[in-house]
C-alpha cells in the first residue's frame, strides 16, 4: 500500500475574533497547504471559537517548528486560548486499564489490530489476571497489578513509571473497575477515557444495571467521558442508549448493555485518535 | 361507521400459578367469548404474573356482574393480587392540567378530537389563563385558577371538587408547572400522569434543558411517569431520547425537546387509556 | 412583547474560493452586522462550499437593496452558483394540502397557531371535505376539490390560481393522497414537501406499511422530501425510523407511524421556514 | 465454575389451540420440569401459535427421546405445525464466512473466545487469504477458496463437503461478498445468516453506502436475515438505522456503517444460537 499523504491537524479554541479563519486559511493557502477539512463552530452565548483544520502537507516546504512558530503569531496568547498541532506521522500511544469483563477491550484490539485505527498499543493494566489472555491473543504485553486498599498508593506509582517508561499519550479505562486517585488523574488531564454503564448523569457510581431495574427505567444508556477527579463528573464525549422493558431481567440489561458500552467507548477513543476533541469550561466539542 | 363489536380488557397481576392462564382462556371461550390479544408476562425473580386479556363479547351472554363474579372466584384472593375489568363501552374522563406551554395540550386534543382516542376530555385546568383559547378552539371547557403559596390548599380543594364533579378518572399532567400536594396525589393513585423533560432520574426537578446544557451530554430525553408523593419519582410508563450536540444552545434543545415530550407523553396516554399498564412494586408492566 | 431586532439570512453555494467566506464575514462587520450565526460546509469531493450566514441588522444603514447589490458582486455569478437573502419581516406563506388523515395538519396547525413558527397559513387545500372541521376549528379558511381522472387538469389549473391568488410561497402535502401533475410541480420548484409514509427508497408508492408488515422489516420509517416530476423520489429532507417487531399487526405499525410522520414533516417544514435547507444536484444540505 | 443446570428449549408453531399453552405448561410441570421462561406470540390475522419454552430438566427422570415422543402427541402433526427440542448439552457448530472486511469476524470471535455465547467455530472459510491471520490469533481452523466464475461450481461441492465432515450446523456470512448457489443454500435452509450493510429492502446489491450518499438519505441502516435463493429477499432477523447527514462522506458512512453491521449482526447470531427464532412464510419471529 502506498504510504498516505502525510498532514496536520490544527485543534484550536480561542475568543471569537474576526477574521481569523480567514487569516488561517490563507496561511494554509500560502505555504502551499491543501485543506481536507475545516470545521468550526462558534458559541454565541460567550462567543468563544472552536476550529478543527486539516491539510495536507506533501508540497509545504515549511518545517513543523516554522509552522508552530507562524501559528502562535496569528492565534496571539490569551487565558482562554488553546491550540495543538498534530502530524500525521506521530501515532498516538494508547494504554488501556482492563478488569474482568472483556468486551471493550476486544473491541479496542480488533479495531487497532485490523488498522481501524492508527494508534500503538503497547501496553494493558489489568487488576486482575483474567484478560491476560486476550492481550496475549494480539500479541500485546500484559501488566497484572493487585491493588488493595493499603497498597494503592504504591500500585498507581509503579502503575505511572510503567506508562512514563512506555511514552504513553492516553489511557483508557475499558471497564477498569478501580477508582482513580486525584494524583494519578492530573498526570494525564484529558488523557484519560472512561466508559460508565449509564446514562450519566442518570446511575453514577457502582451497579447502575441494577439501579436501572429498581428503578423502572425504559431506556438504559451508556456514557464514554474524560476522567476527573471527581467520579463519573468528567466532561461527557459521547453517549447513547437503547429501549428497554419490564421484560428485561438485570442479566438482559447487562447483556445488552456490553455492545451500547463497547461502541460508546470505541466512538470517544476513535475521536481521541483523530483529534477530534477540544475540551472547554467542562464540556467537549466533538467534531464529526 | 359501524358500532364495533363490544369487548372486555382483563387486567390482573397476581403471584405465578400453574394453570390459571389455561383457566382464563377456558373460561372466556366456555362463556362464548372470542380471545382479541392475551399478552402474558412473568417476572422469573419474583414468580409473578402480570396478563391482559382482551375478549370480543358479542356473543356472551353473561352479564359484566357475572363475568366478574366468576373471575373473582377463578383469581382469588392475595394481598398481592390486583385485577379490574374494563368494558370498551366505557368511555374514560381525562382532566388536563395546563400552565403556559401549548404544544402537548395541543397534542392531547388532536388525538382525541381526530377520535385516535377513545377518551372524553371534560375539563381543561390552568394555572395560567394563557392556553384558554386552545381549549375553546376545541370546544372544551377551561377553568382557570390562581395559585399562590397561600391560597394552595383551597385552590386544590376547588379542584378536586371539581374534579369529582365531573367524575374525571385520570388526569395529565400536560407541562403543568405546579406541585401537586400529597393528599391530592393520594385521591388519584396511579391515575395522575405527568411529562418530565428529562430522561429521569437524570436532571428531576426543575430547568433540565439548562442543567442538561450544564453538564454537557449528548442525548436529551424525557420522561412521562404516575405521580407520586416524591417528585419524579413515580413509576416511569415511557422514556425516549434524541442525540444532540454542542452545537445546540438551550434554546435548541427546549425546542427539539418539545417533539420527545408530546410523544412520550402521548404514548404513556394512550397506554393508560387502552388499558395497557400494570404498576407493581414501583414499577409498570406495559404491554405492546 | 418587544419586537424582535429584525435579521436576514443569506443561503449560498458555489464552487469553493478561498477567501469568500472571509470576504461575507467582513462585509456583514463593515455595514455594522451583527453575526447571529455562521454555518459552513465544504464537500471536499466536489470541491463546493455551501454556507449559512444569518446577523442581525438593527445597526445597519444599508437598505436590502443596496446588501443584495454588494453580496452580487462579492460572490459573483457561475452557472453552478445560487443564494437567496431572505429578510426576517418577510413572513412566509404555507398552503397545506390535505385527504383524510388528521395528524399532519393537526401537528402543522399546532405549531403556526401557537407561533412555534414565524408563517402564515392562508389556505388549506383538500380534496376530500373531511377535514373541513379542523381547519376552521384552527380559524383558516379551507377548500375542497373534487378530483377524478377526467378532470385532473382543470383542477390543477384551478388551485395555481388560488395559490397564485394567496400569495403562496410554498406547499406541504401532509398526507396528500394525490399525485401532482409536472406542470403543478415545476410551479414551485423545491417548493413542495411531503410526508412519506416509509423509509425511502424502501416502499415507495402505495401502503406502504402493509408492505412493511409483508416483508417482516423490524424498523418503520417516514421521510419528508421536496416534490420532484418522479414519486418519491425527490431531494430527501428528514427521516426517522422505529424499531417494531412480529408483535405489530398493520393496524399498529400505522398507529406507530403517525407519529413518526408528523414529526419528520414538521421538522422539514421547520427548517424550510427558517431557510436552513439548500437542494444542490438532488441532495439538500440540512443546517442545524 | 460449576456446571450450569441443564434445559431443554421448545421452539414451536401451530395453528392456534385453545387450551395447548396449558397442556405443554402442566406437560413440564409433571414431569418434574421447572419452567424458566415462556414466551407466546398469536398472530391474530391467521390465528397462529408461536411459542418458546424452556425449562429446567435438573429433576426430570424422561430421557429426551421419551420427551419428544410425548410432545409428538400433544402438538400433533400438521402441515402448518414445526417444533424442534434443543438440548443446552448440545453446542451448535457454527461456520463463518469471510472475504476481506473483518470487524464482523473480530466480533462474532470476540463473543465466542470470550464465552458470552455457547457456540463452536470449527472452521471460518475465506475466498482471500486476508483473514488467516485473524482466524490464527483465536486459534481457529482457516480454510481458503479461489473462487472464479469457471470454479464456483467446484468450489461449492468442495465447501459443502468441508461443511458436512465438521459437521457444521449454521453458517454466518461476515461480509462474504460471493453470492452463493441455490443448490447451496437448499443445504442449510434458514440456517445461513447474512448481514446487508443497508436497510433492506433499500439499496439491495452491490455498494449500498455509495447508493446512500448517492439518494441523499439521511440514515443508514444494516439487515442481517436468513439466506434464500432470491439475493438479500430472505426473512429479516433483525435492523438497525443511524442517522447521517450531507457532512459524512461515502467513507464516513462506511466507517459508521462499520458498528451497526457488527452488533446487528451479532444480535440475529445470539437469538439464533439460544434457539430465539421461528421462521413462518418468510418472516421472522424473535423472541426477546
Amino acid at each position: 500500500m502506498a504510504r498516505p499523504e502525510p498532514f496536520v491537524v490544527l485543534l484550536l479554541h480561542c475568543p471569537l475574533r474576526l477574521g481569523l479563519a480567514a487569516d488561517l486559511t490563507h496561511f494554509v493557502y500560502n505555504q502551499g497547504g491543501r485543506i481536507l477539512s475545516h470545521e468550526q463552530y462558534v458559541d454565541p452565548q460567550i462567543r468563544h471559537y472552536y476550529t478543527r483544520l486539516a491539510w495536507d502537507i506533501t508540497e509545504v516546504k515549511m518545517t513543523d517548528g516554522e509552522t508552530a512558530k507562524r501559528l502562535k503569531e496569528l492565534i496571539g496568547e490569551d487565558e482562554d486560548t488553546e491550540w495543538a498541532l498534530h502530524h500525521s506521522d506521530t501515532v498516538p500511544r494508547m494504554a488501556i486499564f482492563v478488569s474482568k469483563e472483556p468486551w471493550c477491550l476486544y473491541d479496542l484490539l480488533a479495531r487497532t489490530g485490523s488498522g481501524e485505527w492508527k494508534v500503538e498499543v503497547p501496553v494493558i493494566v489489568g487488576n486482575h489476571p483474567d484478560l491476560e489472555s486476550v492481550a496475549s491473543r494480539f500479541g500485546v504485553e500484559f501488566r497484572g497489578f493487585s491493588v488493595m486498599k493499603e497498597n494503592s498508593e504504591d500500585v498507581e506509582a509503579e502503575q505511572l513509571s510503567l506508562l512514563d517508561g512506555k511514552r504513553i499519550d492516553f489511557i483508557v479505562l475499558a471497564r477498569y473497575m478501580q477508582i482513580l486517585s486525584p494524583r494519578f488523574v492530573a498526570a494525564y488531564p484529558n488523557r484519560i477515557i472512561n466508559i460508565h454503564h449509564a446514562f450519566l448523569p442518570a446511575f453514577p457510581g457502582a451497579r447502575p444495571y441494577h439501579s436501572a431495574r429498581e428503578r423502572g427505567v425504559k431506556m438504559i444508556g451508556a456514557t464514554s467521558h474524560y476522567v476527573t477527579e471527581i467520579l463519573d463528573a468528567g466532561p461527557i464525549i459521547e453517549q447513547d442508549a437503547l429501549r428497554v422493558s419490564h421484560r428485561q431481567s438485570v442479566e438482559d440489561l447487562i447483556r445488552f448493555g456490553r455492545d451500547l458500552e463497547k461502541v460508546v467507548l470505541s466512538r470517544a477513543v476513535g475521536s481521541h485518535i483523530a483529534h477530534k476533541i477540544i475540551v472547554h469550561r467542562g464540556r467537549t466539542i466533538v467534531f464529526d
